[in-house]
């Protein structure tokens, strides 16, 4: 329903209208432009978040400079199976994000997309759930490896394992990161759907 | 841009075009209706769900049969810090949910509301970061507590509270649930808005 395609009338007024709505759909249609160019901008920053965590936690390992005759003191992150689950899903969000770039840029092109964008934040909500889950897993172990627990008598490992925890600690936060920055895309995409 | 609202004119496929449109309008506003009605059902399944889920896990206790001098064998739910986070959180999401009913409720009488649907996809999208991270930190403890870690020499604890094992891994299944009608929900939101 393009005011421009209303039949030519004689009445001043409508005429006035019809080139208020025009100009206001230009203005309406550069905002969404604008909007679709800042959810491509935090689709970077997210793949960068994602794929940083996953690099940084998945080439973590220490080796301690002792060893006994059965046992040499190593870790690295596969020993947890929390830890792999949180690689593993920092990489399919990062693919799945690198994979939704071109459907961003077509965004920016045809602003007034309905059922592509209904189908990214279907696809980001899932990826949110998706990296918390990840995210919070790993932070609950991180968090037992530094503290542990005396009632069920579980040891800090943190002691013995300074920089391994360090390395594990530091590569949550690309993950939180990418958290905010997937919130951030389903809000604009809902205020890109409520805009047309 | 309502059809009804064009200068009476005296083509007759305008006149027709206009009928279609009015007639169309009402379809779609009772199919927002329809819409606004799924929402308010999820909210109330995800009110039950994350309740349930908060309760089950916050009455859990298990004193074991046996005690020494110093220690009783006793299991709750605050002795583990992310089980403690899974209440608090499970029971702000609930509570949440119950005050984003009575919009819920306002989306159904009026359809065509565009800035609380943008409010409710926001908090949305924050409560189902924050409930995913709740379920994935506990599960990541539960499932400590069933398997343990041999390289962390962590011991799993649910041979002697297997009681206590079983309530908080059955606790779990509310928070997923709430997880699913959360994604459903935002995804209800874009559609609603889509539609206008």
């Amino acid at each position: 329903m393009d005011g421009s395609k209303a039949p030519v009338s004689e009445h001043v007024e409508t005429s006035k209208a019809a080139v208020l709505e025009v100009v206001g759909s230009r203005g309406s249609r550069a905002a969404g432009r604008g909007l679709a160019v800042v959810d491509l901008i935090l689709r970077f920053l997210a793949v960068i978040a994602t794929a940083g965590s996953a690099i940084a936690m998945g080439t973590t390992n220490q080796t301690l400079p002792f060893f006994t005759q059965f046992l040499r003191f190593k870790a690295q992150y596969s020993d947890l199976p929390t830890l792999t689950f949180f690689v593993v899903v920092n990489s399919i969000v990062a693919a799945y994000l690198v994979l939704s770039i071109p459907l961003s840029i077509v965004h920016i092109i045809r602003s007034r997309a309905k059922s592509s964008r209904l189908v990214l934040v279907f696809f980001d909500a899932a990826m949110l759930a998706l990296v918390t889950s990840a995210a919070s897993a790993a932070t609950a172990i991180v968090y037992l490896a530094h503290k542990g627990n005396a009632r069920a008598n579980w040891f800090a490992i943190c002691q013995q394992f300074d920089s391994f925890c360090e390395r594990i600690s530091g590569s949550l936060i690309g993950s939180f990161a990418a958290m905010a920055l997937l919130v951030m895309l389903i809000v604009l995409s809902a205020v890109a759907l409520a805009r047309r």
